[in-house]
């Protein structure tokens, strides 16, 4: 509860227009919703956080995505469930015909209305493999409402492509940069351009790879600065991250 | 070299103004100056990256780090080092006696005049111990130009130290968390607001927090979306990635 | 053998009552039937901890299990299987047709009557996927006897759901406290209440949550004293420990 | 705030005995001391959690730990600070002449007046080496009010050093074991006993030993239910953590 | 481009043979070709790195690889895929009835014309179950032009398998050894020969073997000089190494 | 070759009795016979080590299995087959009827008499999951020759278990104790005999166990002296060492 | 208790040669001496395991060594104390004029008598920097009583050097094999002997060499059969294990 | 012995030119030379590896250091010792006044004569603190008689700084690339050379780059085909390799 809010409610209260008892249950009030024993949906994120609550969907069985979603749906006309398996995407499209179901990113989209796209998000991806994690990123950061494109198979060891997108790598307000194998692209992108730029190390390797401890620690010892890191294969995270910082440029908070 | 400015000196050629050598020597230019064997300096960053090359103190000699500051003093007017030892630091003090000596952040700023501050970054740590971090990402902020405040030791085994500040945290437009033993802080911030949030591990800790292994992997699965990581101890890293955040908002370029 | 029990036999075989053979058998005899070639069971266990032998079921046939459970039922008339495959429940549900079986917490009981629930004992866990763990403490709690209750998904990051539980967590006698991701929820709850805490990780998670390595550290770091961890997903042994802690406030052994 | 104040409060707000801003006040008041720029104590931390704030000397200034247990110790009475190496135990000494400092413990303890110790815990640890995390242990245990002791010095190598013992594991309401090495000694006590046992991994070993992982992993992977694990070297959590066990046996708040 | 054909390109610029765009144009191409959504080639590294880009077979669906060899194919006359699985295997000999399969190493050879080999390249396994790493070095030694030969079966625990190849040790200009359990062949092997050695742990092994781990370790800590490791079970990139250092011995570029 | 063979040799050299070219043959003979492209038989093993070479299945297929099989039967007489799998183990019962195949330790022996066992080993092990280790270890001994018990299901957690076979331990040359869980067991086990003992970690467990990495660092750690250590899981390896040991002390070779 | 000693003893209280009291107090009695607070001497060890117990230095102050020393010098007349620092044999030295200081291996020895070696037992150095290793199994094995050489300095890297002792590889009774760096001197001795060979990795390396994890892993995966492993620069536990391999052979307990 | 000369030596046995005696001797033979106890001097490795034992100084005595060197100086006229600490250094200096000591690489050289250098070596190093690693390769190349180079501090982050030297990067028939923090120069350089390409991760970072695992798994993991790895900090490693391989190509032994 805001503090205008409270001074409203207990001036109510002194005022004798809200029992005492009412404002009690008030200021404990939870915004929880509950779903079956399983789910405590906060809906009061989409106030705190600026966004609906989002769908994880991994450990999750298709009936209880299907009805979270449905929840959710019904109270803000916007979801995204991602790490949705097979199941899950066939229930979440069978349940929900207007569903945008992205195979390759396992996410999938309800939204009553799309919304009027803002800023400018690039996401690079170091090779074919990475793809998934990439369109993770870049549907939730077009579901959230940013304008975001995607480059994909530009490795550092022909560094030519990656050059010769010089000039949007540094038109856009935030980069999403994934990368699997060694992780190196993060610090030639970031020795290129001076927007905020947010790695994903990805599962994409072999061997002394450790599923991706190796491109993990690499970002995190970039010798580029201005690079931060999220959880390997964390395409979800760094998009949304990516939108809050681009979303952030409108505003005049200071 | 930016398109435009080709385009430009192509044209110069071509109306005979400027020579073939000539073109090709600044097409080819580096603009990198050496100081003695050990260093290349790269004054092209401040226009690539937004600011200038960073002294990064360790593994460095006094009389490295001093030479190096010198010519970037000369150059840009502005200079950081960081990870200064306690040699280094009384070394850049002996030799510019108008340095700025952080002793527990280890930084040392030379900087001609000092720029008019910008936006709002929030800096929190978790326990005193934390501070030396936390510091450094403050000093790396107000370097470069940002607004930046600092709030300490609000753990959250006392949550309510955390709330109590929730009106700052929605007011700052970049939010650098930091915290050692089990890094939770983070994630229960990053609840509170819909900044985009740095978080920034520790190696305050012992026994199984694995010299900053801990909190590092609890940021990296934070629980909270908008949570992005930087190395351990690397507060410069977050503070760099927090100036770009808050920096980008002003400009208009979508 | 009791000290006193030792004295008693020791006195009788001086008055002649018990043989010296008989008496050297007794003290050295074990309490351990054998099942097959497969399994000791050690029918003292009820006497010296409190409770017959769980049976482990990672590793055994469906029917080993089985065979194990009759022997135990009919020697204590209670049982307590745990990480029981989908075979191996069905085994038991065949074989034992009043068997409790819990599906989510692959767990199965055999009991001849119920315990009259003794204290309480609070289970939370972070999210969703948390459930089979924090199911399997709970059936361990219930079946040894403590009055045991669970509050689901309660993560950090939406740090009311938790403070709206903060009556019901000072008024149990012990907490489990089960969450994979981050695993911050212990750190928080731990600073809201002065009871003993148990706290669980889980392999929720994927990446760098390295199967349950990140919430592991983190509990171990927690900055809340009075938090103590068990291992990953063991639900039982968190159960149990909260088990002996409540029933042991009964007692007056002082 | 519980319940039956913020209740009462609002009651008063009606009746007009308090105004709706005091009221708006007493409701986000934040029992939060400020120490210089360092430290923030929380002094309801001895009615939430039944004990005050205790100091963690690692990182802190000699300075520092003064400081804040000059403002505990005139708010509680009772101080303990645990990690304080010989220049802060120097310092509290010379500042508190009534100081209790504990060398090989490391703790230094200011108090009032002692408490009348309630229960009983014992401590055990398996090697001479594991000695200060086992008086950390004690000292904790002691300084909040339980009454404990310790046996030193019991292996499992040397089996029948804690048979030796076993009436007295029997005893007690709350068990400490410490062990370096392989960490063996809990499962053995564990399955001795009925009582909740708290296992303390110690640093002691060398090579494979990886500065307490092996027995950290020992522990957790225990076969005797009922352990429970702290961090390594961590005599002060588990000293805790058996207090509040012991303690709460007294109360009847089923 | 080269500096001769830069200053050729802005003589032609200055003599008005070339416009202006034109060479802003040229200076800036990229030749990189791309396919589908998924992939862009890089056909410069034929000159840039002495060889076609290869497939990485792995995380590619059989209709990408086939694509993408089609164009390589087409443009190289050569292609080489490694990491290809059964479904790619089958795709690519449906698609190019002359490819060559070779089953036990998981690649997939298209050839114009076989080159005639060069030089001599010796390669050692250490147990039967290392033949598939050991092939796929063979594989990549063959189709990019060298002179390869297989020794197998020669560990280190009957080390006169290994001495009776001395001879061929030394005649080889340069050596790669694949071995995995502890890895210690190439140690052995470092120790009879002058040759450049380079090492392949493969995931051979059991338990603490980690996946390849152990012998990784081994060999980066080989006691023998000389000696250089790639990734846990990459022949490829042990062929392809070998191969630039037996073509190199060739030429005269001193 | 002995230097009493080499100095004969030479003698009938000189002699004349053998030709140069005979001699030379001989001293660079190497006693191996290669089966097929895919294997090296080292026949001279069965002198220079005692037994003849075992096969390690895993990785081969059936095919190669029963080739070796074959070789070295015809050969020695006597096969030992380790870490066959169900199809391996198939194979070897169709292609040699008289096959012992041991289901549960994945071994297949060929002999065609046994040999008179001598000396004695016990091998224990701390639950039933363990017993296919265990029966690894004893059916390598009893194929090699030694005398062999097995006594199952002896946890540390019920110590008396343990102690009820003390006379047992004592009267083995050699045992092998095989552990999963927290691997206390030969701790417990070294402190009650003077005979040497090979501790095996084994898998059994999860979580924090690290697929064997607990107990592995708690055998290598013991506090009991004498203890030395296998590979995780490696019954074989265990099985092998205590038959050396064994064996050995009948000869008297000092 | 011995059966016999405890059938003995009851036919004696039957008798009433002895009173039920004396016998309950015999029967549990403890044979383990307190020395001051921080150490109980197990002298029963010396009867159950063959050897007093060693005095492992590390972790104890000068004077505690002294002091334990002194007991079991009284007691058995044999006194190997490991892990020494200089202080610590500094102390000895001055208590005991008549010690053995053995600086590299950093051991003190106090003896009565000598034993008369027996058996014969060979250990092997890969290198200079092992030798401090080596020589506490060597100082070990004679002081226990087994007659013991030592081979310095003989790496894989230079394969002769380990060939040349290849006849007094198999004339020893059991083998202690120590190697740094990759550790794969065991795995090469094994393949030439069929002696019992103790495995013991040590940190002498840098880098990937983890403080010793490369060579521990390459000995745990050595393909060499018969091979077991101890601790980490474990020289002591090797000699000791060895010793009782060697002692072994002389009884006749079949 | 190659086999034309024991094929002489027999028929110089035959024809009594060499007695029985004296062939089995020289059969034998062992070129090895012991210095003091401590070490064992492989002098036929100059034929067999071509260049004398290098003395690897790390946990060597100075005098140790000394004495090997002169022996090897004395045989062999060209001795490289690394890893030599300050002691170390200053006792080389004054026993060998001609000694070349290099004070950053930690190396001694003594040589009677310079070699005329062949082909040609380049070694690159990321940062200025790497350069102690890069100064050892560099050291080692040039000392067994290599050309080499050394260009110093070009990091990816500043791209342009790598491309400026692609010219040179062709022109070297092996390189040495060195880097710390990600390490992730050798794929970029990888990228735009077909030179065989050795890479060599450092110390150089701090927090999750865990003492230069972050750039050695990097490496590994290079997307650029053609790169070798060799231990963390392991210049000299690095340099012996890369003279193998540009000796190699004088050659012509195919």
């Amino acid at each position: 509860m805001r503090p205008a809010e409270l001074d409203a409610l207990l001036r109510a209260v002194r005022s004798g227009k809200v029992a005492p008892a009412s404002a009690a249950k008030a200021i404990s009030a939870e915004p929880v919703e509950r779903v079956g024993a399983f789910a405590a949906l906060d809906h009061h994120r989409a106030l705190r956080a600026g966004f609906p609550e989002v769908i994880f969907g991994q450990g999750k069985t298709p009936a209880e995505i299907v009805a979270i979603a449905a929840r959710l749906f019904a109270r803000h006309g916007t979801v995204l469930a991602t790490r949705v398996d097979d199941a899950g995407r066939a229930a979440m499209a069978a349940a929900f015909p207007r569903a945008q179901v992205h195979e390759r990113a396992r996410c999938v989209v309800l939204r009553k209305r799309a919304p009027r796209p803002v800023g400018r998000v690039l996401v690079l991806c170091a090779g074919t493999a990475d793809l998934p994690v990439a369109e993770e990123a870049l549907v939730t950061l077009q579901t959230m409402g940013s304008r975001a494109e995607l480059i994909a198979d530009v490795g550092v060891a022909g560094i030519h492509r990656v050059l010769a997108h010089r000039a949007r790598l540094r038109n856009a307000r935030a980069l999403v940069v994934v990368a699997g194998l060694e992780g190196a692209l993060p610090s030639v992108v970031g020795g290129l351009t001076d927007r905020p730029l947010i790695a994903v190390p990805t599962t994409v390797g072999y061997g002394a790879h450790f599923h991706g401890l190796a491109p993990l620690l690499s970002m995190l010892n970039s010798c580029a600065a201005g690079v931060t890191v999220v959880n390997i294969d964390n395409g979800f995270g760094a998009g949304y991250a990516a939108h809050l910082i681009n979303k952030g440029s409108k505003g005049g908070r200071a």
